[in-house]
């Protein structure tokens, strides 16, 4: 196994040799500059490393690896229309630097693209590889529709908030490592629990997003703080406060959910506090607590040596950390 | 070989008793209302009958036929985005009916759905069809965008807009037929040959289309006759006619294609007057012609059955002569 870095330096020479398209331009220059702008390329480097968990070099799984990220990035460019986002990693979105045509358009080739990378396996692998990132991509999609659909609800249950970020990002977390899996040929059962064990990795991930958003420092978390609070997001905080909140809270919590100020300061404090004052804070640092500990339960069942065991629970650690 | 209309009823039983999805419904409503909204199918009914013709039940390849009939409507749905078109059909776009959002993710969702159908074949199949299907969809949005470039552009020339009119329309008619050849498992050559043919027949259905916009009648034409000109666009014969123009045809083609009077009949007679008095109107004639002589031509070197070469000329005179 190497280290994060490594394979993250391997995808960024894989990334970066590929030629993506000629003419017309105007279709393939978007692809390029999403592609370009950087990210951490976790979901692809989770690729590489399930291969090599599963005794199979990663470089195999680089063509797979690079579809899980292009289907990422048409991901990110069509949800930044429909929220109307006008920076991305700190840079123009792609329907603000060109325009909607083009985010959507560049977007579908790019979900078309990300198939075509899997044409480079044989055909057994490639119907496996092509069947869970469809199903993914599906679940993707439902997700999305549902976080679009929660905006305008108010009787949001966390069972169902738990699904959507579980479709929305955690199931390609999943399906990036069991793609790993497949390439390797192992056993159907290593496959399912490697994907467990990155859908709750995902779940937990997700959460803590949730929860550094208001509790987080800047340095760490890399975004601005409250930010979920400022746009009204209801979020697991939110909905967990809910849930426990007395009437006067109920009231004080949906006000403060209502108002748009020009300047936040005080009514991120406010609805920081009621998140503390309910249990919400230490009902959600439990639940990522939870889910962090069910992806490492998939790890006793998995049939790999146990210092390839001890490498997916650092990763799992330092990723919980926001150490990587 | 049954008559289009068998394959048409056959294909619409296939297709009404698809269960499409169910939660989210506002992901799944848009998708089964295009689906529904009609049309006469006909690159689904040509896949069901290149089946056929290559001695293989056409039952097998209905499977593939919905791939092809959903990726068509997902490619209606974020053209009508683009094109910011109110009317589908004669019944609202899906972007009008729901909003933007919905439009692109139950877009996204159709063009995931396609490849989905293709799980239902073997995996050697597999593979050839969803290779086929990706390379065909990413010519599509290549052909889409090159249409989107063209509007901005004075400078287009013939050649360019025949490769955005095959790659935006034709080579999915010919990629419709090749599947049913992929599925029969006919030779290379005949696959190759069955594309060519659908593909010169899309391109010469199209030109017609630019043709019967201005020379055609509403009763076969079925829609609005003078379309492109009272949008201005830059068609076929337009191309012609401004190649064929002489100095002051040039000029006035020019002022009418830069106008949007309230009352159109006087532009667009006076533009089909000049198609005709520069002769872009038989050019165009004869490139339809052309064409379509160029698919009756692939029947030749096709390894089947005389009877089954006749059935496709048929069709084909048929399609010209829009009696399908």
């Amino acid at each position: 196994m190497l280290a994060i870095e490594q394979y993250q330096q391997h995808f960024a020479a894989y990334l970066s040799a590929q030629q993506i398209g000629k003419d017309p331009e105007n279709l393939y220059a978007p692809i390029r500059y999403i592609l370009t702008l950087g990210g951490k390329r976790m979901r692809p480097v989770l690729t590489l490393m399930a291969a090599d968990v599963f005794d199979c070099s990663f470089q195999k799984a680089l063509p797979a690896a690079m579809a899980v990220e292009t289907f990422h990035n048409f991901s990110l460019v069509h949800d930044d229309i429909m929220d109307d986002a006008p920076l991305r990693r700190g840079k123009e979105t792609v329907h603000e630097k060109w325009d909607l045509n083009a985010g959507i358009l560049s977007g579908d080739a790019m979900l078309i693209l990300a198939y075509q990378y899997f044409e480079q396996y044989e055909p057994a692998i490639f119907r496996d590889l092509a069947k869970l990132f469809s199903k993914t991509a599906l679940e993707v999609c439902e997700g999305q529709q549902w976080d679009v659909d929660f905006e305008t609800r108010d009787d949001v249950t966390i069972p169902e908030y738990l699904k959507m970020i579980e479709y929305k990002t955690a199931v390609l977390v999943g399906a990036a490592m069991q793609m790993g899996a497949i390439i390797a040929e192992t056993s159907a059962q290593n496959a399912q629990l490697i994907y467990d064990f990155g859908r709750y990795l995902g779940i937990a991930f997700q959460l803590q997003d949730d929860y550094l958003d208001v509790f987080g420092d800047v340095a760490t978390f890399g975004k601005q703080i409250g930010g979920d609070i400022i746009e009204n997001k209801k979020t697991y905080l939110y909905l967990k406060a809910m849930a426990f909140s007395d009437h006067a809270q109920t009231e004080q919590l949906r006000h403060l959910y209502s108002i748009q100020p020009t300047d936040n300061r005080d009514k991120i404090a406010s609805v920081a506090a009621i998140f503390n004052q309910t249990g919400a804070a230490t009902a959600t640092k439990q639940a990522i607590h939870d889910y962090t500990m069910k992806a490492f339960d998939t790890l006793r069942a998995l049939q790999i040596a146990d210092d390839k065991k001890a490498a997916l629970r650092t990763f799992g650690e330092n990723l919980m950390e926001r150490k990587v």
